[in-house]
């Protein structure tokens, strides 16, 4: 594809040859002749001097003079970066249909132009929207409702009665509607099942990694917001309510009842207590344990977790332990000293 | 179901109108007319006091006077509302049978009324006990056995010749019986694979939750005591023994060979290095990580692991640190203008 | 078999009665007569005197007087133990041939001696190597290559133009080519999804655990070098790279762009941030978080992680943190005592 073509389609200015032809995305070090890169931090621009891409997509504020490539400029490099990746690297959608060895119940409701692939189940009463695509072996259950133009990948379960908007694209492998842990100590010692059968709603334009698990709880509703995103193996425990446009890292763990804000951002192997309610916008540095509810816009580290800045100053200071208990001793020895001195100093001056 | 029956059921003191008819169970604040809803933290009172639910189980300690709704009173208000949950919110089991689509090998010995769903596969040897669950693409190997009364979700593997008691319920995409990492280094640095392929019992009434993972040991066993629950995403490594009523949250890894007393209690993404034994009844709190072995009835926090007393007292100094550093500091200046006040003292002294 | 066979098969030095039949491997605490047990450790020398095995794997440096049982002498015991496993327990490879269950696009190229169990998918244009064994509902995508002697257990999601080495284990619930976690943020707030299309390779000799996660990037590749073994619920985000005979254990988590240098062991439950370069032969112990790129050989626990040695003594100082504060109270109490002393005494010695 051409640049002129590409900048067009990106939006972005074009600042050189327009005619050189574009085949792929590459990062600025490895890429050479024919390829588009990008320039997000200023950080990199020692490297940016020395690439030798095609065409360099850049932001406002990077220098042209000496540019070594073409230039596409924009206000928003990384959006025009993920542009350009789908432009040149399109998805291959499996073939529409059905495929005959899938197991789908009769009253199912399938929309326009879905695919689904071999050995996929979908229970009784459930109902997949237009063009939605369902790769091999997912498992969707009875009375689940799925919305148009999602993507369930290979060996992910549904469980029944779950309800999933529009645009959701689940991951291979993931859980959504599991039985959340929760079971009543009796007299005796055991534990008694609380059986976990409420709703759970996955909302429009969600994005769940690989192998995460997302429960369902006793009461109420477990739900994941509009614009959310949530990267792979992280736990999203029972009644839990995250908000819109959060991003959760891998590995992270979300406890019973957690309210999360909207635009909340937790790093990976962040852990959540029970109950917590996190403020909007509220981030999480990456290993951080949260057991008590933050207002908006905090910005944690540590466990348990305080403000990032403290952290920064405590964490200094622990490393430097070792030298702050010899310096509490040689006091110690010091003033011990000075006190017998003064003893014999007032002696002395009492004569 | 009427409210007096429901008390019968449930075991309950009824206190109130027992004509009332009662539909779901629900949230304290959510809950509505037609409503059952339970107090169980003392801590949450106000909310009792202007719930708009028709019913309310509690406990023996709660005052009557004033209650805004039926009441349903008993000693283990816990324990009621999870039997209350069962009870109005009952599971709807798949058809009994065995799926057309299944592979199920010629000498599996399957119990009466068994449900196997589609894509299942079931290897030589094994067998199925009475009244057993197995949902859409699980698959168990040759010559394992499950008990009666399971529940095996979507997409489970159980590996070959591994033992499932009775009435175990595990949730989707868990893996038992997968091979416990295992190598010996060799010589030139390359990692020798010891194959792990022995034993691997879960006892009756065990939970697993979504996506957890069990291992077999080389020699010897891993065993799940009878009763213990698991929640998802948890690790369990190779020739690990956990007793009898013990729950695990999620994320939580136990590397090999440790022994987990009866009824220990981990939180969520807890950490026990190898070899380690943990007595009878130790708990930790959420991201503990345990290196060493301790006895009975331990309460354990922090990385590495202290009694949880010792922790909350050095977590709160931790906090404290900078400011601990700056006074040592300020200490050290003092005691410096002092010792040079002394020396002129002692010299004026000794003029 | 017998033990002089064994010995000669492990190339042991055999030191007692050749003649003993060995039926199995265990635990040099539960071994009896019949078995074969090792002694790795010294420490472990009080039970090698107890034992009731029949035989003993020991190092060359393990004294024979008053060894309880006939010994196999090496100087590499764990190898031999490793070897010892795979004679006397050997595994039960499943058939060979492709079930008529599975769903294979008519262009996959098997080579001979597969072995495809039921409700497999192989996608088009992929490949797979001979006397490579799948087992039932593995999902192997478009284009995806897999080599020779690999294993790829139950419920696996090779996903599409994955590339496989040869003897590649993966245990069963992972993931491999899953799309990394990548979006960029729009003016609005939403996060525009970077489509992750780009390579993966797998290199030879790997092994990946159960339910572990491996991502697939944007631009260049995610590649996980030769002999590399990777334990459960790990995760292995896009673009990054791990280098060879690498070791990571359970839950272990790699951000974005990583460069994993060889021979690199990390302990359960490490975290280590995007970008991150660890040298040659890094350790670290678990739970580790690693914020920034470290050099060759270091050895590093904590979070933030430090060099274990320094870690250790902080660690040690952290539990002290009351006491220590006690410490520095009562020296400024001491301290102002003595200054108000002082303070007498220079009235004194003024007058």
């Amino acid at each position: 594809m051409k640049l002129s073509e590409i900048a067009e389609r990106l939006e972005c200015r074009l600042e050189g040859d327009g005619d050189v032809e574009i085949r792929r995305v590459a990062g600025i070090e490895r890429a050479g002749p024919g390829d588009l890169t990008f320039l997000v931090h200023q950080k990199y621009a020692s490297k940016f001097a020395k690439t030798r891409a095609s065409a360099v997509i850049v932001g406002l504020d990077v220098m042209s003079t000496g540019a070594p490539a073409a230039l596409l400029r924009t206000d928003q490099p990384y959006v025009a970066f993920a542009r350009a990746v789908a432009l040149l690297m399109p998805a291959v959608p499996p073939a529409r249909g059905v495929d005959r060895t899938s197991a789908i119940a009769p009253d199912v409701k399938l929309g326009p132009d879905v695919s689904i692939g071999p050995f996929v189940t979908i229970g009784a009463g459930a109902s997949i929207g237009a063009r939605t695509v369902i790769y091999p072996n997912v498992v969707v259950g009875a009375g689940a409702q799925v919305g148009e133009d999602c993507v369930l990948h290979s060996q992910v379960s549904i469980r029944d009665r779950v309800v999933v908007g529009h645009r959701v694209v689940v991951q291979d492998g993931s859980i959504v509607g599991s039985e959340g842990f929760g079971f009543a100590r009796q007299p005796d010692g055991t534990h008694l099942k609380i059986p976990q059968r409420a709703d759970i709603v996955i909302e429009d334009d969600v994005e769940i990694g690989a192998n995460t698990t997302i429960d369902r709880p006793a009461i109420g509703e477990t739900r994941i917001g509009a614009g959310t995103k949530i990267d792979n193996l992280v736990q999203v425990a029972h009644g839990v309510t995250v908000g819109r446009r959060v991003l959760l890292a891998a590995q992270v763990g979300i406890a019973g009842s957690c309210v999360i804000g909207d635009d909340v951002v937790l790093a990976g192997q962040v852990g959540v207590a029970n109950h917590v309610r996190l403020g909007k916008g509220v981030m999480a540095t990456a290993q951080t344990g949260i057991p008590n509810s933050v207002g908006d816009g905090e910005y944690l580290s540590g466990y348990p977790a305080v403000p990032h800045r403290d952290w920064l100053k405590s964490s200094a200071v622990v490393r430097q332990l070792p030298a702050l208990k010899k310096r509490v001793a040689h006091l110690e020895q010091r003033l011990a000293e000075l006190e017998e001195k003064l003893a014999r100093c007032q002696t002395a001056s009492d004569r």
